[in-house]
């Protein structure tokens, strides 16, 4: 099998399950609880924040918050941070779903939502950015990196845009396809909250965080056992976490050398499409868009049709984000202004440290026998 | 080490752990994923729905949406059933605090919220719940098994009251301490919404369930790529849920055995502390209780100390439940009509199928000793 949906999700590191199951068998404990052994996993759960905030480039007294995963971060991050009805909350059009869609809760709430329109290379428009800013605005959520094109948005530049137009504005970010993969910091973007995610990175389902700078205001959207400073109910899951810090360390310490791999494999992607598909396909991402993901349109067909016989030769890409999969269009890629006709025949190939060059070649092959087949 | 807090969460079987890494290493996708080997693990976990459907005794049509564990679930239970301000919602004083806390917030955001009280065995006042019952009634939530006490609601009774008296009323009960342990039918008790988690019956953490009678209307709590059903959005965790099912069966193929195996060791428990330790301990929980919850009260002690000084003897129990353990007093145990100066000496053992008589054997001389200790 190949597989080419590492932006859906990835496949554990060894070394990530075999801390899950050490702490399984060796620290099943609660860490809430109030005994020696209880206590002792609450200390080193809080020094894997520590680090997990280093990982980051944040501040000393900053807080990460564990969640389920990045749906629940995002959820926190704006539901906890939507304190008035008055002021003004922006979202890119190209937030992936669990964000864009607490932004239209928010709206339905009767909240002032405004959307940040996109270019065509998938970031966002950073001169319209410009004009929304005001003093208005008290909460922004753009994403790092796209997870239908890879595009990555300029934080610093966003950062920068911030601070000269508003006053006290708390500033998100999804970085769930970025962390790991990216180098990124929150401290030189004034990130406020950021949200993270395991098995992105080759860690585990669900387990994420949430990155909570100690200058933000933040409140709880759950309730119960007040765990996580309060921010976060829930028994603490240790294994998820050890197994999650695991996943991070491997990821970071080889960031760099994943990165050249990676963007090697897409240089390799593009340039045999261009030589042996011309006019077939059209590459969406742009050059500097994140190498772990590359958005291909074929023009004239449906996406879904090009997944499902790759699938039936053993060749696993997307649609689109797997969360949207089931939904008709792309709001991402039609934000661009690509032609809705169009993106009906998107895909998405995403790649992770494991992918070859040999599953490219099959990839292409593969793609041309589709096109020789519905040309005959 | 002792380990006697498995209320609080258990050690997770060598079984359900083999499952989750299985299912990691093979079969890792994104069930969301529409090529097939993610539509695969859809309809795998499709039909591990039906057979947890079976395990509660539900209907064929109801439903099970997985979540991050019973604090997630009772919160999507409660919010996601707040409809209609001028309804009343019912909630007893014993609930776990994922309960409890989220009854408060709907009283703060302005719902019409009761509490029912407690008998002195800690089980609801059925008098007094009966009284509170009308057409006015529109939600009800009473936990199966208290976390804390052990005692163990009547939920047929409370089924037939709540017929008797209520017009189209939602029940939801807690059984987190119930499931796996100790038998109880959805349908026999009408029951419309249940909370289950894995980590309570020898799963790991992070995953729990809701149940759905499909007469139950619910709307969603969080937003995202609307997964299950549109109820909870998040990548689902298949490795996570198959081993959940794991440890259910294991479970519940052993729950006759095990009841009467915990039931030994809690009339064992209760006859040495009865015999050695009379007058210097009272028994909260019942007769009739949960056999693996045992609730005691050392008068003019603190149960913190007591905690303190078993956790030095290497024998881990709780003085309530993790989640409610930085809180001065015990809500619960005040509520069954407990002195709260009394109360400050509760504290919690709590077994499992693993536990031995021999571990209770050193808990008892650890007790002995602790009181010849402060006595000198």
């Amino acid at each position: 099998m190949i597989y080419l949906d590492n932006a859906a999700t990835t496949k554990p590191y060894k070394e990530s399950l075999e801390i899950f199951n050490k702490i399984n068998a060796e620290r099943y404990f609660n860490p809430s609880a109030s005994y020696s052994v209880g206590f002792d996993l609450y200390k080193d759960i809080e020094n894997v924040k520590k680090d997990f905030i280093s990982f980051l480039d944040g501040e000393e007294n900053d807080k990460i918050v564990f969640t389920s995963g990045a749906t629940e971060s995002n959820n926190l991050a704006i539901f906890g941070s939507s304190f008035n009805k008055q002021k003004k909350y922006l979202f890119s059009m190209g937030e992936h779903p669990s964000v864009y869609n607490c932004a239209c809760e928010l709206k339905n709430k009767g909240y002032n939502v405004d959307f940040i329109p996109l270019q065509r290379n998938g970031e966002i428009d950073y001169a319209i950015f410009e004009q929304m800013c005001n003093e208005e605005v008290c909460f922004i959520s753009v994403m790092f990196v796209n997870n239908e094109t890879g595009a990555i948005n300029n934080l610093q530049k966003i950062s920068e845009i911030i601070s000269q137009n508003t006053n006290s504005c708390v500033f998100h970010v999804d970085a769930v396809q970025g962390f790991g993969k990216i180098n990124f910091s929150v401290s030189d973007c004034n990130i406020n909250l950021c949200s993270i995610s395991a098995h992105k990175i080759g860690g585990i389902k669900g387990v994420g965080a949430l990155y909570i700078s100690n200058k933000t205001r933040l409140k709880n959207v759950n309730f119960g056992g007040n765990q996580e400073y309060g921010l976060r109910s829930g028994t603490v899951n240790a294994a998820a976490i050890f197994s999650f810090y695991e996943a991070a360390k491997i990821s970071l310490n080889n960031l760099k050398n994943n990165l050249l791999y990676v963007q090697d494999l897409k240089t390799y992607l593009i340039k045999n499409l261009e030589t042996k598909l011309d006019n077939y396909v059209k590459v969406v991402s742009s050059l500097d868009s994140s190498p772990y993901i590359t958005s291909l349109i074929f023009s004239g067909n449906r996406g879904e049709t090009i997944m499902r016989y790759l699938s039936s030769k053993e060749i696993m890409i997307s649609t689109g984000s797997a969360c949207s999969s089931s939904k008709v269009g792309n709001r991402i890629i039609e934000s661009m202004g690509y032609d809705k006709n169009k993106v009906m025949g998107a895909i998405r190939v995403s790649f992770s440290p494991l992918t070859t060059k040999e599953e490219i070649d099959k990839f292409i092959s593969a793609i041309l026998e589709y096109k020789e087949k519905i040309n005959t």
